[in-house]
């Protein structure tokens, strides 16, 4: 019986196609094919020096990575017709017959207008051994292609094989924004553990690393225009990028077909300002903390008062010149109101100006907005708490409020905002007219589900508790509960890493292969089925394992090695 | 008002002593002293080599570890006082007056009777720069003094140092049991991992590596006289642990104060070693597994069959050969009845025999416990379920039982029984008059809360959630609920990694620095205060970090600098 049973499993598993995220469309055969000793990857034309970089990339990883197919004996029921396979052995990439004839590089296609990237390719692999072919109408999109070529390698005994041949793909993401955030303040990541978070975010074709750069706990990024910032609000002078570290990130991501969005987070969130500028924050580690943030330590802008308001935007500009891409995120989550009734700088500064709180905001928005829009930047904010009662949305009793939601600020339309709170918020955040990028914290928070870190608690559990477990956010459905006008405004989502609990030594394994959950999502669109795609996951997570990133098993080899065989109902 | 704070904070972390687990009794001063640039540790008399070893890697941490001060500063405020602080230039270590004469290894005395080993030490250092001592009456003591006397030290520009001489420690543990366990067989680990992991164990006075070796997913240990079973039944042969492997592995442990309990679960859990010997296992990847086992695959041991017995009397006569230590766990957890219903061939054995199964299993412990007792071994066993319903516990209704509490079965009463489905079944245990070892899902286990790692099942948590932090296991009472009398049969406690969804990539950041919170709890005593303990922890973190060890941050740094003002009242 076991034997039948196996053989029925690797079946099943020849249908999966190891590549993630799955193409839109493909076919595949079931003839092996080896790459040839010499094999070679070549443009057929003028070539960006970035999509040469991603050539050369890409026979470093067929020739490395020597993965051994997931399945029980690794591949060795396959090393006769192995002996006998056609040897591949170059594939070549051309521009299409709707490429525009402009060639441009990776680096600038993937820092376009979020509408105006071309991501789609063909990938076509014959089964005799004559000739692959990669075609796209950009850069970004053989960039793409190369990546899911990568992918389609197993290795046994010196040879590099696929087992699906003929294959053919036709393939283009659902939505544009296929995101990551990463918290740089709670705790200090170094240069390289960034650098490598952007390769494997490239191998699942991710679009966007959110980068929330600084935050109430430290400030580690240089701004030359504000020396102190970073000199006194970083955790220490090995904890700072410099604004070379900032480039080499902005420059290695957008090689790698993504876009960095930086984050300043204001009003709130930013007590760390105030180690170099105490006169602009309000609040700075008031007692007893709670009262006045949503953890410690409390402290916000003096968003009423006419100084830090210009401050703010000579910083945005100062920052935002620094990155090249389109967007960059002003923030605006958890403001805490109560912070400025007791700031009386802030109360004097709305008497004297006879503004409500409100309006001061509006003012410190279109003013810190403006320092953006100067720099051709779109602004990015967080969205707001829907979830509260309409008692309680008052200016005075609502102790932490939301911009969009919250407040009757004059957003831009243009402005794109970030639905974090709940899944249940995305329709009023589209109804009000604005794109939005899902970052729900009941669908993608990476860092849910590991006890509360707030000291003296001995038994709370985390706040967004439980864990977001790859399953629940692959099941997430992007325009759940819209009308068709309403989901036209999801640009797509990203899976958060907020770092109260994390560091350098669990940043791979608490993200992947985790995040190709929304990856995939994304791309490859939502109701995909789960018990198909966790083969899949499994080779992606392999795969990089292979590559050196620390990805985690998600399962007993023994059911990674028998697709199936480990579903609750098998 | 920052500075005040600041200052006030920096007061309560000198009164928290940077050490893990705390002494029971240590007494501090103020004053600064530092390392001399000659600092030596001798023994003043003649020494066995492990404790030697010992003495050079304590030199080495305390020349390496250069861990910088956890607070605001990082130590900086110190340098004035440094210039002028007393150089120590010695520690000499001595057998005390309790000594009897007779110089033992570390290894030796690690391998002891549990009840028999001598884990006290003193430790005194002078705030004048006149030797520092410690006093033992084992080598065992001495090195856990040692491991003490290494996490005393910060560093600042090129010094290290304490600022709170004179320091005095009296110091033993209150219980003998402080245990780690690692399951190698759901994934592989390999063997750098292992001993990294004892390496950490001794820095927190852990006694004993709980090795759960093998279960029905792989069996990765060799044995010679079965050679097939790992042969056949580990996931490859790169992933076994070779005979030279075991020893070296119980040698390193025992080098460091830790004791090796090995485990071969039975009767259930065997699935894999019907790959060589598919005779002795029923339901061998029975379908649906649910009917047959707690997760896939299922397979147990034909317990009543005669050559069966034999066979794993045989199994654990060669591999309890192998461990030197007294101890030795036969498992007897998640034993299903049910599959012993539909397997032919034991419902013929139990007919020929004329036994009950309950009678058969009996037959199978005493035999297989027998080989045990003729190796000079312990049986451990894990405990039963006491929270089905009485109705339930009929031997032909109870799927899932547990030998000890469900079964009437004559085990010897020196048997060590491991509680681990609850905390609240261990006064049951102790009432049958078993030594009893804490190890609670709902406390103890490092994997709860990652989600659930069966397929298909897109939004169940894992079936122990929530994650039980660092706070949640410190503050587990050992003998909550339990007579006077009871609570004289609890020898400790241990922390475990199931590992279904953990490898080489999360084995340090779920263990570390989480699992001190039962080493401390079960060295220092429990009913301590969490808040007071933290700092301690951040430290020990802090430190295994500077020692290689992927241990985690528990909350942002700006916290860890702070001791208490991340506190949910603060």
């Amino acid at each position: 019986m076991a034997s039948i049973y196996l053989l029925c499993f690797a079946a099943v598993f020849h249908a999966a196609h190891a590549i993630w995220p799955i193409p839109i469309d493909i076919s595949t055969g079931n003839d092996a094919l080896a790459l040839s000793g010499d094999f070679t990857i070549s443009v057929d034309s003028p070539a960006p020096s970035d999509l040469l970089d991603a050539v050369n990339r890409t026979i470093e990883f067929v020739q490395n990575d020597k993965l051994e197919a997931l399945i029980v004996g690794r591949g060795a029921s396959y090393a006769e017709r192995l002996q006998t396979a056609p040897l591949l052995s170059s594939l070549v990439l051309s521009f299409g017959s709707g490429h525009d004839g402009v060639v441009k590089s990776i680096s600038e296609e993937a820092m376009a207008d979020i509408d105006a990237r071309v991501e789609g390719y063909t990938l076509t692999i014959p089964n005799d051994g004559s000739q692959a072919t990669l075609t796209a109408n950009s850069s970004l999109g053989l960039f793409r292609g190369l990546t899911t070529f990568g992918q389609l390698w197993y290795y046994l005994n010196g040879t590099t094989y696929t087992v699906e041949a003929p294959i053919s793909i036709a393939d283009s993401p659902i939505y544009p924004y296929r995101g990551l955030m990463l918290d740089t303040s709670r705790n200090y990541f170094p240069v390289a553990d960034i650098l490598r978070t952007l390769d494997v975010m490239s191998w699942v074709h991710m679009t966007t690393f959110h980068w929330h750069m600084v935050d109430s706990q430290s400030f580690p990024v240089e701004v030359p225009e504000f020396p102190d910032l970073s000199a006194k609000g970083a955790y220490g002078p090995s904890m700072i990028y410099s604004t070379e570290d900032v480039q080499n990130i902005v420059s290695y991501a957008a090689a790698r077909g993504i876009d960095v969005l930086p984050e300043i987070d204001t009003p709130g969130h930013t007590t760390s300002i105030g180690e170099a500028f105490p006169e602009h924050v309000a609040c700075a580690l008031a007692t007893p903390w709670a009262n006045y943030a949503n953890e410690p330590p409390a402290g916000q802008l003096r968003l009423a008062n006419s100084n830090t308001t210009d401050f703010t935007a000579s910083l945005f500009s100062a920052v935002s010149a620094r990155f090249p891409g389109k967007y960059f995120s002003t923030g605006g989550d958890e403001l805490n109101t109560e912070c400025y009734t007791i700031d009386k700088a802030t109360q004097a500064d709305l008497k004297a100006s006879g503004k409500t709180l409100e309006q001061a905001l509006d003012t410190f928005v279109q003013a810190t907005h403006g320092a953006l829009k100067n720099n051709g930047k779109t602004p990015v904010v967080w969205e707001g708490i829907s979830s509260l009662k309409e008692s309680d949305t008052s200016i005075l009793t609502v102790r932490l409020a939301e911009m969009v939601l919250n407040f009757n600020l004059t957003l831009s339309n243009e402005t794109i905002v970030m639905v974090w709170i709940s899944s249940a918020d995305a329709s009023a955040v589209a109804e009000k007219g604005f794109r939005l990028v899902h970052a729900p914290s009941d669908y993608m928070y990476l860092d849910c589900g590991a006890g509360e870190w707030i000291g003296d608690t001995p038994d709370a559990t985390s706040w967004c508790d439980p864990f977001k477990s790859w399953q629940h956010t692959y099941t997430f459905d992007p325009t759940a509960n819209m009308t068709d006008a309403q989901a036209k405004f999801v640009i797509g989502g990203e899976q958060l890493l907020w770092t109260e609990q994390s560091g350098p030594s669990n940043l791979d394994s608490i993200v992947w292969p985790r995040a190709g959950a929304s990856a995939e999502l994304f791309w490859s669109g939502p109701g995909r089925n789960i018990s198909s795609a966790l083969p899949r996951l499994h080779d992606i997570a392999f795969r990089m394992t292979q590559r050196g990133i620390g990805a985690i098993p998600l399962q007993p080899l023994w059911c990674a090695l028998r697709p199936g065989v480990c579903d609750l109902t098998a």
